[in-house]
């Protein structure tokens, strides 16, 4: 019988994530911190553990996965490596398409593989709670899921409208145990000055990140720190576990060579997971494309300037060298919430200014046409953020059989939709729509760029 | 590295099913038609296709799994065996707890087990619509997902009320373009004289059931055909791979022998997918128990008697012998929907009476309590029907504690809880009560069944 399915076992799982920033050919540009020069590790000490901060500066490359996380990882990894064969059927195509199926875990998403790892080290640091923000609250599932599997207490801040909107992913956290709260609150200082200066306010990213680094810094037992999900070197790190995995899984099934591998991108973790072991084959001159995909209603890579930006609207974090539409943008109402943040972690960023990766963009019902049709040959129902990659790996393959070529694709299935099916209803009765890019406001927000430092010229 | 983890590569996917009617120590009562006779296979044929129909009666030990069928399982099968180390630990037993987890499959449940070769040999017949009905929509979104792989047909007649509360389940059934209609509907004549009978009547399965019959016996071209999702032999068959898997997976971790195996019971299918392939052994002499889990406030194998009884409210069905709450049985509302069914499969009615199956019931809190429990050492939200294998695991868990006994505990993790997260968020309120059995509606029920053919003595 033709194999459609490649897995490993527990024991074959990666022992070592993989650190792209050992083998870039230039070094990345630093962070700076407020006074506007490179930010020294220590400064970050106050928001992450020391630990987890000596993995954001390293070069080396390769970083140990200790043995529990390997045993906790062992819930859900390693996850599958699929042949797409019926939906390569139905599209006639000579290519070879796989997804590495990062649905198949209890959040639901890929977010586990860093969640899991920062509470890990978290606690071996002596940290006993960890606080964050969540939008849709796919991250917010991931770390309350980690906290519990290691006893350790979580809160989660939550955009009140997500958390009015979206009760079950709430609900998701509670049942592991976290404390999940509307933001803006009345328990932090900028929460409280929030709500009584627009007290019906919806919230937003930039706020319940203010809220969570807050609580963090202002334990007085120094027992607490914060944690992000997405867009920093070190979780870009722990997500490289997917690419390692799926280099095996394709050497199972026979293939010599990836000609094409896409993700898709908001802050940048999964996609960074599927690519960065394959872009040091890049770097080593292996003919392939490393294709990262974002909606064309937040063009982080495809139209927006590379340059130091905050990672938060309250402007409370480091400035990170990265494209950026800007921290005061307000992204389109799309139904990819993951993929609206306004920046793009800086190793990816790094990336595309070497040229080892080639942006795209896709509109958003182009995106829901490949995710219907993906559900529908191969059966799983795809994330709204996932049917970008999914648009992105079909191009591919009507491409391959346009030129009449055998290539293979290789794609991130980042996460399933079966708490997001909002979008469905709507793209079916015919009343979902694609969102231009706001074309004035957009310029307005990169504008602000031109006040902060600049980057130092590629 | 101690295993978590047991997996199977899809070569290794077992490649029959098996049929405990070819071992029982004594054959089955066979179903009796209208006229209160045996009924002929060919009697059902308006109904179902012929090839389900000869697998309905077959005493063959071994069936053949499809070339077709054994490729599409390959989306989600073989599934993991997980060794629940976290829960043991937390139990402090010295019993080893595994679990097979089907909650990892596009439909979240073991139902495609069944849905899926359901449609193939449909297809394969010649047919090119299938029609079933769904309560809270499990099985419906398990067809859907099927017959969307097969490129068939699929309308569901949705109980009303869950219709309207449960659109989640709905829209996943639209995503695999399959048709799903609140019932009552005006496009049936049982729909329709309901409807002007009872305009704002809330639906029953028992309703949706004759309506999606009468669809599939009044296609004059014959070319529609109506499945159920458990209960029958068919059913039970194709979910024994559930077992065949777990038995090679126990070999994989060093397990020579079973003692306990414990699986939720609704119509019955998952429980008999684990249990059957290891009853064959207990009716060779092995030392083990079988334990089938219900709800206590729907006590079907508990308390009710053995009796012929409708599968349907309507009376439209053939009478089965089976243990049954009485067809007219209005069921208290608890969480696990899929657990109120008045009946359950013969297969399982017959091993009880055999003493092959030691049937148990738990109350709804304390399977919310143990669901918690798992959901936060193992990680995985476990659906409200699943609850209550896990409560009967952990009561076998804590019993080899008192005993001091290292016994091996496998258990069937059924679904994952991700779409019934309102019993959870009432459980964390306070506000989830249990059920009793409502006694004096019980007793009237039963009466019933004294008007029907009373089955022969075992």
């Amino acid at each position: 019988m033709e194999t459609t399915k490649f897995v490993l076992t527990e024991n074959e799982m990666p022992r070592q994530w993989y650190n792209l920033n050992a083998d870039f050919p230039k070094p990345m540009l630093p962070p700076l911190g407020p006074d506007g020069k490179p930010l020294a590790p220590e400064q970050l000490a106050p928001v992450f553990p020391m630990n987890l901060i000596e993995q954001e500066v390293s070069t080396d490359r390769w970083i140990d996965i200790p043995e529990e996380v390997l045993r906790m990882y062992a819930i859900y990894r390693p996850s599958p490596l699929h042949r797409a064969r019926a939906l390569e059927q139905a599209l006639g195509t000579p290519a070879r398409i796989y997804y590495k199926n990062e649905s198949v875990n209890p959040a639901g998403s890929h977010k586990p593989n860093t969640a899991i790892p920062q509470a890990y080290f978290n606690k071996v640091f002596g940290i006993k709670k960890i606080t964050t923000e969540t939008g849709a609250g796919q991250w917010g599932c991931a770390l309350a899921l980690a906290c519990s599997l290691l006893k350790m207490e979580c809160k989660v801040y939550m955009v009140r409208i997500s958390f009015e909107q979206k009760p079950f992913r709430r609900l998701m956290m509670e049942t592991w145990g976290a404390k999940c709260i509307p933001s803006p609150s009345p328990e932090t200082n900028s929460g409280r000055k929030f709500l009584s200066d627009f007290p019906d306010a919806p919230g937003s990213l930039g706020m319940a990140i203010s809220e969570a680094v807050e609580e963090a810094v202002s334990d007085s037992t120094g027992k607490t720190r914060y944690s992000l999900g997405s867009v920093l070197n070190h979780v870009m790190l722990h997500q490289t576990i997917i690419g390692l995995e799926a280099k095996k899984q394709l050497a199972l099934a026979g293939e010599k060579k990836v000609d094409r591998i896409i993700g898709c991108v908001g802050g940048g973790s999964n996609f960074a997971g599927i690519s960065f072991p394959f872009a040091l084959d890049l770097i080593n001159g292996a003919d392939m494309e490393i294709i990262p995909v974002e909606p064309s209603s937040c063009p982080t890579m495809t139209r927006s300037p590379f340059s130091y930006d905050f990672g938060d609207t309250a402007e409370m974090t480091p400035l990170l060298p990265m494209h950026s539409l800007g921290h005061m943008f307000m992204p389109p109402p799309i139904h990819a919430g993951g993929l609206r943040y306004h920046g793009v972690s800086p190793m990816i960023s790094h990336g595309i200014n070497l040229g080892l990766f080639k942006p795209r963009s896709y509109d958003q019902l182009d995106c829901y046409e490949a995710a219907v049709q993906f559900a529908r040959t191969e059966g799983i129902i795809p994330a709204p953020e996932t049917s970008h990659a999914i648009a992105g790996a079909i191009d591919e393959a009507r491409k391959a059989k346009e030129e009449g070529k055998e290539r293979v694709i290789l794609f991130n299935f980042s996460g399933h939709g079966l708490m997001d099916l909002r979008g469905y209803d709507l793209y079916f009765r015919g009343e979902l729509v694609n969102y231009p890019l706001p074309e004035e406001e957009f310029k307005k927000s990169i504008a602000v760029l031109n006040k902060l430092p600049k980057p130092a010229k590629y």
